[in-house]
């Protein structure tokens, strides 16, 4: 056992990079480890002084490390610390004495890696939680979706076949016929059905961009978009989003000296801040797009829950625009059913694409909606968007009773979400601490902002307890704030 | 309107080069008009006397003009011919006056690019089609499937949830179990729930290599697969297959010189042969996969099938299989649910891009198959055992007595594909042509080749037609047969 002259392997940081910091460091580490720089049994210094030799929070050095212990490269013991594995410096990454896994291609994770996962995952104990942005138990749609289901669960053309890799031709119709009616020129040869609108995120991020190349997002936005564009290796250029959604000007300002791949936007009931973008800024964001000669992906889960809609972008240009919106919202997250509208002179690559994925989306889901939609949608969104006004009410009446005024909340139109942003002293991240242990737990400000910041900021979903637990979690979140701080 | 001197603009052809033709023509014209060099309005050379010219079919030519129709960059008219579309050529790809389409990263279509979407679509008119992979309609899942679908389709906790990305656990644990009854060291925290396994497929593609890496496929495969692997800009290597299964010699040929990223291989019941990898070339193949420091991509869709099972490649050495199965072929195509199993030292790279891909396959179909599991499943396979077995058994006959000796059967031991290859004369293409106009169709062998070949293979599904059917096709490619034997 020998330990290493630090001082040459150590790893630097660069904190302006949108790579981020636990990644360089464990890139760095691989790369001495693999090139035999860092040899077999050698000691790596200990997380906490390591971090702050770097400057850095003592997790990010676990993060690193956890990954350089999955990959094979070190092994962590309690009490002697980390180590070069043995045989995992050979010198010569694709032969010699190491196992197969540690020469992968780069991994491309995030900073927030899992934050998909734990948006999907439904468990959280014993705690009132405020992280799934699914709908809300009640109005449930349940009866009338199980009819539909059963309706269809017969019938061997549905169930025992693939289906058209472009979707159920009768749903398409259905979609494109409702796009119509808020405005849009599209026809059901431009609709394509998606296994929830998280794959036409994938799709997109994979079929009009190559790794290295920058896209713009919204800052905060939708962390699962950052997860897929992270491991996409885009580079996002964040814009703010303020109470008249994304600031075009900034856009207008970025355009003019970088040409990013594509504008990805959320413009109604944004995620997570709930604000819908003005009319004045669709105009002109769209102008901007065509004059640049760069698409526009609306992503637009949550538009048909508007009180008052408005005309999504596809409306003002179907060229410019690739459309996202999924029936997770309105319906049920486990349909794993949403739809993409596409210009037909790219429709083909993404058709591809989406083949290469998982061939068709389940026809059996697809023929079961298509008869939702004829029955039982409208009435049911009609009762979720009252649900949901009423749910915002009551939940702003339960943080004016429980949380202090130094608490600032996003002025969302609606939607799933409230978006809070705690005073300067005030980290969301000890606040998230506080407020698990007081029994609520939300998700922290970090995982919404593609480059830094967010740590005054968090997000609660409002739909995904029932009534009495949502006055009761922002109670027991403003005990956390109190706590907090009377520090 | 002027025409241009065709002899500097004329595209080359490389026929050595695993760019498909068509796709090389296209991307020579494409070049040649975005950097001006032909110009607006330009006339492009007929298709005919292009492909004359370049001694290439006229279908290849059509196919790359299309394209480029597709992208807006020339303009077919009937009667007049394509020419350079107005505004396509500005020389300055990203600025000038193009759409913004035109200007999109590589597309990477293979040769056979719709081969994905074909298989999965049900419509071939009136005509007997042996074209679909899936189950058939008797035994029948359906009524055992919608009493578990009935079960889950009320409860909220499954409907109105996403799930674990990683798949509903008592689902995982369920697989895990069946897969140790098959002699595989797996528990459940190896096994990920997919959405359908061309999702695994496109996950390892996507998280094993790179785009440029090599990897090494059969010959004939699967031809979704090779869709997968050239939009994910994979080369593959093929390797020749035989009565017992992959030219294991082949590959430690191979493996001398070439580091392929993994090996991709369908051990039993393989498509399209239907033959099954013998014990002696399984441990040999593990064996070299492991010496080599290259893993396996084991795809299993058919091996529960088997008559006589066999233990698959996972079963000698997990740490170096990534193995692939689905419910699309014992049970459903529509259900959209298979899973993969991974070293652990894998396994979280798989989930985020997953995750990535579609977040969380349908907890609703997880949870409903889950009941099926442990119900309905084992008798329904037995069953479904049995009817291939006579399906092969008056499919050999029907093919025996209405097919001339020349035609040859692949020595396959089950599944859902008979492979015939015709006599040199006769061209699969030709064949397929005329079993066209005689009521019949069926998959031409070129889509399961990844370097050229297959001209006189083709393959007939036996599932998707019920039997009588199943003869009648079969005696109508019969006449196809001796109609083109006698030009």
């Amino acid at each position: 056992m020998r330990d290493v002259g630090w001082s040459s392997a150590l790893p630097t940081v660069d904190r302006d990079s949108i790579v981020p910091i636990y990644q360089q460091i464990y890139e760095e580490l691989r790369e001495a480890i693999l090139a035999g720089k860092l040899p077999e049994a050698a000691r790596l210094p200990p997380e906490r002084a390591l971090a702050e030799r770097l400057n850095v929070n003592r997790s990010t050095v676990v993060h690193a490390y956890r990954e350089l212990a999955a990959d094979g490269l070190i092994e962590q013991r309690v009490g002697s610390g980390s180590r070069v594995a043995r045989n995992a410096g050979s010198g010569q990454p694709r032969g010699g004495d190491v196992p197969w896994w540690i020469t992968l291609p780069p991994w491309r994770v995030g900073s927030f890696p899992q934050v998909l996962g734990e948006l999907a995952a439904a468990h959280h104990g014993e705690r009132i939680s405020f992280v799934q942005g699914v709908p809300p138990v009640e109005p449930s749609p349940l009866a009338e979706l199980s009819r539909s289901f059963e309706r269809v669960a017969g019938d061997p053309n549905y169930v025992l076949s693939y289906g058209d890799s472009e979707g159920h031709a009768p749903l398409r119709e259905a979609i494109a016929a409702r796009m119509r009616a808020r405005g849009c020129s599209i026809g059901p040869r431009e609709v394509l059905a998606l296994t929830g609108s998280t794959q036409g995120i994938a799709l997109v991020a994979q079929s009009l961009a190559e790794p290295g190349d920058e896209i713009i997002v919204e800052q905060p936005t939708y962390p699962g978009a950052l997860q897929i564009f992270q491991i996409a290796g885009l580079r996002a250029i964040p814009v703010a989003v303020d109470d008249d959604g994304m600031r075009v000007d900034h856009v207008e300002a970025i355009l003019r000296t970088r040409r990013p791949r594509f504008i990805y936007t959320m413009p109604s009931l944004h995620n997570p801040t709930g604000v819908t973008m003005n009319a004045d800024r669709r105009e002109r964001l769209v102008t901007l797009a065509k004059r640049a000669r760069v698409p526009i992906v609306e992503d637009d889960p949550y538009g048909e829950l508007a009180e008052s809609p408005t005309p999504p972008l596809v409306a003002f240009s179907p060229d410019y625009v690739v459309y996202l919106s999924t029936f997770s919202k309105t319906i049920a997250p486990s349909l794993r059913l949403g739809w993409l509208t596409a210009p037909r002179t790219i429709y083909e690559r993404l058709l591809l694409r989406k083949q290469s994925l998982d061939m068709a989306t389940s026809l059996y889901v697809q023929a079961s909606v298509c008869d939702y939609l004829t029955r039982a949608y409208d009435p049911h969104v009609a009762r979720l968007r009252e649900e949901l006004t009423e749910r915002r009410a009551l939940a702003r009446a339960a943080i004016g009773e429980h949380w202090p005024k130094s608490m600032r909340l996003a002025n969302g139109a609606g939607g799933f979400y409230l978006w809070a942003t705690a005073p300067r002293e005030m980290r969301a991240r000890v606040l998230l601490d506080a407020a698990e242990r007081h029994g609520a737990t939300f998700l922290f400000g970090e995982a919404f902002f593609a480059a830094s910041g967010g740590d005054h900021n968090f997000r609660l979903a409002i739909t995904p307890v029932d009534r009495s637990d949502l006055i009761e979690g922002i109670h027991r979140i403003g005990k956390a704030i109190a706590q907090v701080s009377s520090r």
